[in-house]
């Protein structure tokens, strides 16, 4: 593991490191940020998974996120979206291959041989944070859009693994959108009981825990209606009695900006479940 | 003049224009972040240089400012840092030409026809703010490095036309130190004389008025010892009893990360100095 960034934000660190993946087989990249805090004691983690087209980068300098990580002690990490490298299988298109790697473990070649986020944000990674920094075991999961959904389906199928979860305009269903299909039919073939595992309004129906969801979307996203479908969260929630924050944001976009507004909101949500 | 992005951030919005400046002959473009109480009130503006290579992206993206912007009622414009497109002199070189404007009216050729940020910052781009937005006459000026520097030097040579200025890293003395007299002697040639106008520590000893000077410093600063130079603003502040507040900041470097971390402090500065 090689630290490749290392700048002071808010008394913390925001760091940068790289490491070999053995899961996913290639070099990775994640932001880390220590909060000042990691200088006495062991801190909860809140994993953020970004959407597509991202790298470790656009939480990490857009989301101003360091200032609530600092104010309530909590260890940010901040992986890439996908394997990375010339011997990696890549597609033109920006929701497939590179930078969309749906937070699956895909089963289809050419996909299969590196395209194992899930394990990799479930597994290895966790266990990377929690043998070299000051982290506890204790663990939130967020992100946003594409991340999202690897944020509220990682939860739902690891149950007693995290003690908090929410998301930025996630999408809810992928098996019943256009990116989701595209994605699931490409890494996962084309059976789709087995996309179901990577369905959130799917996994809430039989989910084991019903960890509490929070869920901010803005209503002008212009993913809305047919990739988004927050109203396919709100059903099958009430449906089986899952509780569910979802706040309806007017006018807000799909963009960072929506997010850098309600990110407080998110850590003071995570922090009260970590630093029980 | 022509809005091409327009996001909800804090519920004020975050937007870029871009118009035909005929001060710099070219088309610019501009962020500007315009607070919920525009709905009901004229609001002070606080005008934001940013530093070389830069956009008006960058400091729109990464400086976390909106929130406090929301909080204190302020507009915040932040230009681009340099005249732009195929017909503008430019240079290899990252620290001459385009996205290193210094802020100077050029005066020798190929610059002198584009180059004129010290014109438009000081004189078109207010007047365009002013017509077109719920926007005061209260003007606060900042900025960071090439940035910073641009605005001491304007607040300085502007007396009460800027009731507030600030400065992150800036450039104190651009005639003493290897950026600084790179671009001066491109722009304004070789008769040091002339460079004068364009340097806040040469300024301050014959300022007319003493507006005091908020600056803000990393001590991990990698530009500090050969190009920032703080301890020359402090010695002729001394000397000629120019207000002045440095915050040396222990652990931060040049970066966003720094400038995030202590927008909130500048802009409670300015916000006290607009909102009078």
């Amino acid at each position: 593991m090689e630290r490749i960034e290392h700048r002071v934000s808010f008394d913390g660190w925001q760091d940068v490191f790289q490491h070999e993946s053995k899961v996913l087989g290639c070099m990775m990249r994640f932001g880390v940020y220590l909060p000042p805090q990691v200088a006495y004691k062991r801190l909860p983690v809140l994993y953020w998974l970004s959407g597509l087209t991202c790298t470790e980068q656009n939480f990490i300098t857009k989301a101003a996120v360091q200032r609530y990580a600092a104010e309530h002690g909590l260890i940010i990490v901040a992986p890439d979206t996908s394997p990375r490298g010339e011997e990696v299988a890549d597609n033109e298109a920006y929701d497939l291959g590179q930078g969309a790697g749906f937070y699956v473990d895909a089963t289809k070649i050419p996909w299969s041989n590196h395209y194992r986020m899930y394990t990799y944000v479930v597994e290895e990674l966790p266990a990377l944070i929690e043998e070299n920094f000051s982290a506890s075991q204790r663990r939130g999961i967020s992100g946003h859009s594409m991340g999202g959904h690897g944020a509220l389906v990682i939860a739902l199928r690891n149950p007693g693994r995290y003690q908090s979860v929410s998301a930025f305009s996630p999408i809810v269903a992928p098996t019943q959108v256009p990116w989701g299909q595209k994605a699931l039919a490409a890494y996962l073939g084309e059976n789709q009981d087995t996309w179901k595992e990577y369905d959130a309004v799917e996994l809430i129906r039989t989910a084991q825990e019903r960890l509490p969801l929070l869920v901010d979307q803005g209503l002008s996203d212009e993913f809305l209606d047919n990739q988004l479908r927050p109203e396919l969260l709100r059903s099958i929630c009430r449906e089986v009695g899952h509780p569910l924050t979802l706040n309806l944001r007017l006018g807000y976009d799909h963009s960072y900006y929506f997010i850098s507004t309600y990110i407080n909101e998110h850590i003071v949500h995570h922090a009260a479940a970590l630093n029980r």
